[in-house]
């Protein structure tokens, strides 16, 4: 197999460290690996494949004879640099929301929309929301199988997705610092029903993005409604999801179909209290489903729940999945 | 005002605690004041409005001469002792699920049903549970200002549910306990979709309370769906809830009732990040709300989120507002 000269943007953050960990674990064809970062970072020491790198500055010279970049620094890194990568041609794949909406940017989770990779005229991919990728992974195989017409979600969303900041900060919380500067107001022992900045519609950003991004990956429109709330996780993002269907389903069938979607795991028995939460879905790639049941008034309606690594299915894992199935189609 | 011989089971436990508080900060119309709990509690020291008094271990015979008698220790007791109380004269008041759904016992929230307190044929009156009563006093100003179709709710419910037991669980968690004896598994760090156990159907039967007990409080039987979720926060619950009505309203119009509906607190400044939080309701009497928002594709569907502190409005609050209300009727 050939190997890829591989750059990755912000590899001292927290998704950077986990794709480093996927590009090991997973073994990708690398032929080269190029840690960048903010100049404030470089320097700095990392291990792939048993060798050592240093990270570099990120300057818009970085990209010569990359061919596939990484870009999990910021949108405004992403809005700055990008350009750069994508013109010295290397596949950019960002894992900001800098690019998501825009014509002619594939919005892809692989096990959703891969097909859109084909179409890729400007050299940048686009990473969705993570919470929006759990989503769409439980909601895709169930809208093929019986037509969804409306979904209503609260999320349960860890520190992790404000980053390796945010994880420090609700950390240090714990340990009894009244600091907050990551999150609008302290995380310890609460809960936070805002994650990113308010539009004027009175949703969040984040909110937004749950319903703009599902509505491009999964090429749908039904009605979505998103209620984000931040809770003191470190690491697990929980999604508590309510789908109206265009035809009666019972919770069996929806399980059997769950059973068989890619990268879903179905963890649901409740004679064993056996569902998903944080503690059993951190630190791996798959999006776990439990809770599943029939709505009590409406055979339409069913109820589940999901779980899923922000820093891994959230971000990582996907971006490292886009450059395979990239690298796939390109060999 | 005639002063009440007032007894306390369960006055060792979380909730006991708070509505000693509130006989004294309320200035509850006391004649004498009995604190009961079991055997291993009996013989510890409180005090109230200044006097000193011993936990005594509660028997058949606690409750002569009583007038009203709280019960706050748990199912069980409340099964063995209240039919005593009440057949020894008290009026019970009964902070478990025991009662709550059975026939000729009123379960009441003042702010929405104080009517049926008039009928309690069986001296026994049963406080809902916590969950409930903060959503019933949303949905019922704005039920019968729109009229209600449908209500989703998912929850995050704090460690205080589980009562002093579960606090001191979390806490301990906190602190690098691995231990999980309360809660169904490690709390601290995670979020647990189960309060309660699992029922046949599939939900857990603090799900059903916030069905069964919503409907016979707001005499209404309206279709709800509720996923509930312990989630480590120590003392308020906080409610994510959409709501469904006959007619469009705009959430301007939803704002205008809630702000003059009994016991809530408007608290919805997006451009402020002002909107209700565990932080800011525990240890008051009120349920706040915010996010009050429109759906963005259904004009008849609303969504908003709703906060309180659990040991108080979701129990010893409404518990001695209870017995305000019936002495109002009997003085």
């Amino acid at each position: 197999m050939k190997g890829y000269n591989v750059a990755l943007v912000g590899a001292s953050g927290a998704v950077g460290l986990e794709i480093i960990t996927l590009l090991e674990q997973w073994d990708f064809p690398l032929k080269s690996f190029k840690p960048l970062a903010s100049k404030r970072s470089a320097g700095a020491k990392l291990s792939l494949m048993g060798q050592e790198y240093a990270i570099l500055p990120t300057t818009h010279e970085s990209f010569e004879g990359i061919d596939i970049a990484f870009f999990s620094a910021g949108s405004g890194v992403s809005k700055l640099f990008a350009p750069s990568a994508a013109k010295a041609g290397a596949l950019v794949i960002d894992n900001t929301s800098f690019f998501r909406l825009e014509k002619d940017i594939p919005l892809v989770v692989p096990e959703v929309n891969a097909q859109d990779l084909k179409d890729c005229p400007k050299n940048i991919i686009a990473n969705p929301n993570c919470s929006t990728i759990q989503m769409v992974q439980v909601l895709e195989p169930l809208h093929q199988a019986f037509g969804i017409e409306r979904v209503c979600v609260s999320t349960y969303q860890a520190a992790s997705g404000a980053g390796k900041r945010g994880i420090e900060e609700l950390q240090a919380q714990i340990a009894g610092s009244q600091c907050s500067q990551v999150f609008p107001h302290p995380l310890a022992l609460n809960v936070i029903p805002q994650i990113d900045v308010f539009m004027p519609s009175g949703y969040t950003k984040e909110e937004m993005k749950m319903v703009q991004e599902t509505h491009k990956i999964m090429h749908a429109d039904f009605p979505i409604s998103a209620t984000c709330v931040r809770v003191p996780v470190l690491r697990s993002h929980s999604e508590s999801i309510s789908i109206h269907f265009k035809q009666a389903i019972d919770a069996y069938q929806a399980q059997e179909v769950l059973k068989s979607a890619p990268n879903i795991v179905l963890l649901d028995d409740p004679s064993k209290n056996l569902y998903p939460m944080p503690i059993n879905a951190s630190h791996t790639d798959q999006t776990f489903v439990g809770r599943v049941r029939s709505d009590l008034f409406d055979s339409k309606i069913l109820h589940l729940w999901c779980v899923a690594d922000q820093l891994r299915v959230g971000a990582a894992s996907n971006a490292v999945k886009i450059a395979l199935e990239w690298i796939k189609n390109h060999r």
